[in-house]
């Protein structure tokens, strides 16, 4: 319009209009503009929304302290903070949850249901996972969730044992086994069940056999070694996943058990599944839940359903982009090829640092075809169960810890003292220092 | 600068670079309009933060379906939904709480401290609370955190039975007492402790007592009934807080437990928490803790956090207000003024109906000096213990449940079947019904 006012060469009544027209066209922009500038850079609603995130973001907690070349370095736990630097990057945006003041109030998430405090949203993105990496049957088994699979494992004792006035059931797992699995059945002298030791070395015909496959401690792909009288097996998958070991089929047992804590890394968000195939069990796996906890909180589980469908929605925008042909190799939304590529190098280093030493052993690298990767790929277990040949170290514990090396003795899990299980999840500055200072050890 | 071009009257110079400005000018201007429309109305940062936030919230699961003038009334748990529209109110928008994807992984929150997995922010929010409100003496206390005030009871009971192979210690509590009492203390058959029913029957040496008060289920105020041998008393004082009792002094016991269920109403949360006086206690029940479920959910402690803040904060900025003389009787900040006004409101209904109905008897008021309302008050207790003295109705639950009215029998309590508890607690509209139902009975 301005253009037009000018068209005519000036004077007359088009030029004359042409300018008004110009001025309040002019003085329109000037002030849209104006309100644009006041919005933009004075705070408008984009502002006062940043202002509200930050006030809705809690500081966490410290967690563990950052580690120097003299510090003590902890790798007893299975802390995964290996996984932080994914859920700072890209994926963790996708995976931020914002829960409003009002909101999962009540004790009830689906009235109806067997497992009345699961939350529908959490069971979606479990059995969609499943989905995606094949490593278990999830069609046809009921989803229970629990505080952690350390409280789905007790849930599944209670289940298993018979009621009334019987002895307690033996609960049995092959040596190297779990360390907590015996805290965890004795600790409160339940007349229902008891630990019983090492199932090579069991005779009787009532057990609880616990199955750990990938192992911790060491890694090894386990069967359940007991097959006799009225046994039955609990399958613990926590690290059946494709970062640890080659996806070989999808397992389909009774009662199985995962975890976020070593799939995600997520584990003070305390959230773990089962499937269980026996409605009569499922249901008094429940019970034990409701008589523990009532139930297992809900924030928890809409935020493990937040970042199981982060991972799960990553894999599908790269196979949506591979479709497209824009196939780079950006794992930057894909949990497990970053998981894997972590595990692969640590595990090369911590070799190499064996290998180095010369007082020290592994277990063999174990390769098998991955259904999920679609080749042919070896196991970078979680822990390292670490053996010592050097003369007069009878308590490898021990002898790390003068070390400043925190471990986990093999007597916390049936085996001899020479042997420790350590963590290979922790932050990258603990790994590094902690594999330099086995390199040093000879 | 158009006004300008105009002034000398068209032609010449000065007109052609008026002219020629303007057409910069308005260019700038449509291009800066266009710029900042697009943004306003086609997503700019301001659209895509309100995307993120959307994206990012997680549609809640129903709770317990709503209920209709023929629907069965559930008020068997005390299922807090009373508060919901509380935290939908502004106080709820200060209770939003955003946790991104890489937040509290570890399983640690402060390696260094007795209960390694509570949350700083969250032992900060608990003592302020309670210096607020004035329950309970918290300076000089351990504060320990659990999943729901059901774990830190487990863990108290763990925590006070003697070590080695000792009988188990009798856990009593005076009746009618809380009906899980005996089921949770019973139900894996521990060899440490097991229930032994009435403390005002029990008459042995080694105890542990329970103490409820306000009680659960009758509202009454209780103190420990035994006094004699070795014995210890747990108080759980999960309802003393001012919208249910008058909060007549700070309680200093030395086992003191607390939820959220019942003093937010965010029951869904599952996270309590203990005031405990002696380290050695303090210290066992945090191990039960971390061999029960490794800790306790960091999404729910940095929530409840967050929740109990927003408490504290809104009669902070309610007494700067009165200070300022803005003295008004907004209470859209203040949970306990809210809470309080639905609990009397309630009673009065409940009070009318029974007096309508003639077949029903209550327990009676009780009225003390609140020391955080300052003023004298009468006790509203969570849960009506509701008594029928109509000829041939011996059980109560029965009678009330042919009219689709589901309560909790008096048996479950130690108390006979002619009384029942009922909650409170439920929404509005299921309260509504539920005192029109019992109005009419007769």
């Amino acid at each position: 319009m301005g253009g037009g006012g000018g068209k005519d060469g000036g004077g007359g009544m088009a030029a004359q209009a042409g300018r008004l027209g110009v001025v309040a066209s002019v003085a329109f922009n000037l002030a849209a503009l104006a309100f644009y500038l006041r919005r933009r850079y004075f705070g408008g609603d984009d502002a006062a929304a940043a202002r509200k995130k930050a006030e809705a973001e809690v500081p966490p907690s410290s967690g563990k302290p950052p580690v120097t070349k003299d510090s003590i370095i902890n790798l007893d736990h299975g802390d995964p903070m290996m996984y932080e630097a994914f859920w700072r990057g890209g994926a963790g945006e996708r995976a931020t949850i914002v829960i409003p003041g009002w909101q999962t109030m009540s004790y009830f998430s689906d009235v109806g249901s067997l497992c009345w405090f699961l939350e529908p949203g959490l069971e979606r993105e479990v059995r969609r996972l499943h989905r995606l990496v094949g490593n278990a049957v999830a069609d046809g088994y009921h989803v229970l969730v629990g505080t952690g699979s350390t409280q789905l494992f007790q849930a599944a004792l209670y289940a298993l044992s018979p009621p009334g006035p019987s002895a307690p059931m033996n609960v049995v797992s092959p040596a190297p086994y779990y360390s907590s699995y015996p805290a965890v059945t004795d600790f409160l002298k339940s007349g229902l069940y008891r630990w019983a030791g090492d199932a090579k070395m069991f005779d009787g015909d009532t057990y609880v056999e616990l199955v750990c496959s990938p192992s911790n401690p060491d890694g090894g792909i386990r069967e359940a070694v007991l097959k006799s009288g009225d046994g039955v097996a609990v399958h613990d998958l926590a690290y059946y996943w494709p970062q640890y070991t080659p996806i070989t089929s999808a397992a389909a047992h009774d009662i199985m058990l995962f975890t976020v804590s070593k799939c995600t890394g997520h584990a003070g968000t305390r959230l773990g599944w089962a499937l269980v195939k026996d409605r009569a069990v499922a249901q008094k796996m429940s019970k034990f839940i409701e008589l523990n906890t009532i139930g297992v909180s809900k924030d928890s589980q809409l935020r493990a359903a937040k970042i199981l469908k982060a991972i799960t929605d990553g894999y599908d925008r790269a196979a949506g982009a591979a479709a497209a042909g824009d196939d780079d190799d950006d794992s930057s939304g894909r949990l497990f090829h970053f998981a894997r590529r972590k595990m692969v190098s640590r595990w090369a280093k911590l070799r190499a640092a064996v290998a180095a030493s010369g007082i020290f052993t592994l277990p063999d690298e174990l390769p098998g075809h991955c259904t999920f990767a679609n080749e042919t790929v070896s196991a970078y277990p979680p822990f390292a169960w670490l053996r010592c040949g050097k003369e007069g170290v009878d308590d490898l514990e021990g002898y790390l810890r003068e070390r400043k090396i925190i471990s986990r003795g093999g007597g916390k899990f049936g085996a001899d003292g020479r042997v420790v299980r350590i963590s290979m999840l922790d932050t990258d500055e603990a790994f590094a220092i902690f594999v330099d200072r086995l390199a040093a050890m000879n």
